[in-house]
């Protein structure tokens, strides 16, 4: 998939008309869909003004829901975080709970996509009084996209688990400057961690606090698994639903779980550890850094609960359905 | 000036023709241009993918020089950061510097503006490789765009001196995780501390460090004077171009300068206060929380740099003329 933008996109075809029903002229969307303003459209023609805040002040949430089988997987948490997360910021784009649903069922219908990655976006918008430097002069715009579903770990690479790299030269950023419980673009530390990681031949970063404490990575949480039971760090990371469902089949398979610190040197001495994100579930690493976990391969329990996670997804209480276009 | 972006914009009217001359069936861009891939527009045409990751990581640099009375001030110290910037990032759009240089010259001059406020921006842009979470995937994006100059701290407020507020709930993001140096888009701390300011009924927010030292705002560093001294603090900081021709002009004046930690007990003796930025150069500010400084009017070395800096900007060797067509 080749998306091309020139920042001044033709006028896109509308994949609805105005009836609802598809419009048969429409461009494909199976390779990525936005909503926009009540309107969808492939998302090689969506785009944002350059002067929103949420691009020249990473003004901005948004969550991602995976949709499995034709079905989002557990959305009401993902809305209840995606509230909260707006709210924090003091972002009020006009769409309540009911409208965003709606326009996320809408979006992934007109799709087609059955398994998809499916981003919900506020920004704080464009600034409406020249020379303003005040948040509260802007205009908040809600919007969706989703693309067929990612994999955070390449699934090539997560059969025999990935190599991450725990990042030297950054830091995480911490929760006293931004709240990663808050879902944010503030990247640039997992950014860094990333091109560390790809110089030093691994597939992704781990990031620690500046205790040494391990937190999290691009786009997933981390887990330890110890004597049979699992750590994972407490705080100064997202409270990731996928974490949160792990949380939740650990408890139903009876594995113990602690919620606290995590400390680099207790990390390194795991039997196994996975990562988790609505961006491929459950993935397995096998190396951190020159140290070979659970023989190089996904361990026993990690590979259990990776099951369990897919096995969650096809329970009808974790299922929103969506109704696709006959 | 409102501008509004429907996020699918119709195909812009160039500015200019394609010999380089002005397009007179051209929309006014007085109010704001952008320069993208070659061409001019207005600012409301401009955008950038909602999938580009300067949006959806902030995986993005920039710089910003001020046009004044017709001629950059200072191009080449912005034109210098703004390199290294990308070369930290490791961002590469595929523009050198005379690229760059010219890209500018064509924007302003096509806007006819003779006092803007004058962005350069590079994302890492689209990833061509589907679901890849490599950031070497990415085609990296340049794009530049001038507004009418903006006053970080408002003319009609920076008249008696501006109400600062010590953000109390959220510190700088430490250097350790970002690096301040390297111009960035990472602003939720500063957001937060401007929402706070504004609850507080001031005009902008200072943040503080971990332990509790002075760094900067958003959009401008700090100076304290004390004792005819300035102090300005070393780290945690962007290297402002605007400090830097405070502390040229210091020089030039005979006035001392300390560039070292500032404890927020030590700034708020301070017998005057200003910020520096290329939104409005030097900037006074009477009141910091509820302490009235210099008898709440801007103080006697303030003004005196104040009006320096507008002198430095007409002088010959600090400007470069920008060619405006007849
Ligand atoms: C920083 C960070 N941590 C953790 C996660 C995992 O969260 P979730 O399981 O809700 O996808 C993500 C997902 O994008 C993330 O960006
Ligand atoms: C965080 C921050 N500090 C300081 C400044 C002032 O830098 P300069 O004088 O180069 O404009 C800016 C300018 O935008 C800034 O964003």
């Amino acid at each position: 998939m080749v998306q091309q933008n020139s920042g001044a996109t033709e006028t896109p075809i509308d994949a609805q008309q105005t009836d609802g029903t598809p419009n048969h002229l429409a461009p494909d969307l199976s390779t990525g869909a936005a909503w926009m303003n009540g309107r969808i459209m492939p998302i090689a023609d969506a785009s944002v003004p350059l002067n929103d805040w949420g691009l020249i002040h990473s003004d901005i949430t948004y969550d991602v829901v995976p949709v499995l089988d034709g079905a989002f997987f557990r959305l009401p948490l993902y809305l209840d975080r995606f509230l909260k997360s707006m709210q924090a910021l003091r972002l009020d784009p006009d769409m309540d709970r009911p409208a965003i649903e709606a326009a996320l069922h809408g979006l992934v219908a007109a799709s087609g996509l059955r398994k998809a990655y499916v981003a919900m976006v506020t920004t704080r918008g464009v600034n409406m009084v020249a020379g303003s430097r005040d948040p509260r002069d802007c205009k908040n715009r809600f919007f969706a996209w989703c693309v067929p579903y990612i994999h955070v770990i390449r699934p090539e690479i997560a059969q025999t688990g990935a190599h991450a790299h725990i990042a030297r030269t950054v830091a995480r950023i911490p929760s006293e400057s931004v709240d990663p419980r808050v879902k944010n673009y503030h990247w640039g530390d997992f950014t860094r961690g990333l091109f560390e990681a790809k110089d030093a031949g691994a597939e992704t970063a781990i990031l620690l606090d500046a205790a040494g404490n391990v937190t999290e990575g691009p786009g997933f949480n981390v887990f330890s698994v110890k004597n049979g039971r699992l750590i994972t760090p407490d705080s100064g990371v997202l409270e990731g639903i996928s974490r949160r469902t792990v949380l939740d089949i650990a408890r139903e398979h009876g594995i113990a779980a602690e919620i606290r610190p995590l400390p680099l040197s207790e990390f390194m001495q795991s039997d196994e550890i996975f990562v988790t994100t609505s961006g491929g579930g459950v993935a397995p690493i096998s190396r951190v850094d020159n140290r070979v976990f659970s023989n190089g391969v996904p361990g026993e329990i990690t590979n259990a609960i990776h099951r369990a996670y897919f096995e969650w997804a096809t329970r009808p209480e974790n299922r929103t359905e969506i109704a696709y276009p006959a």
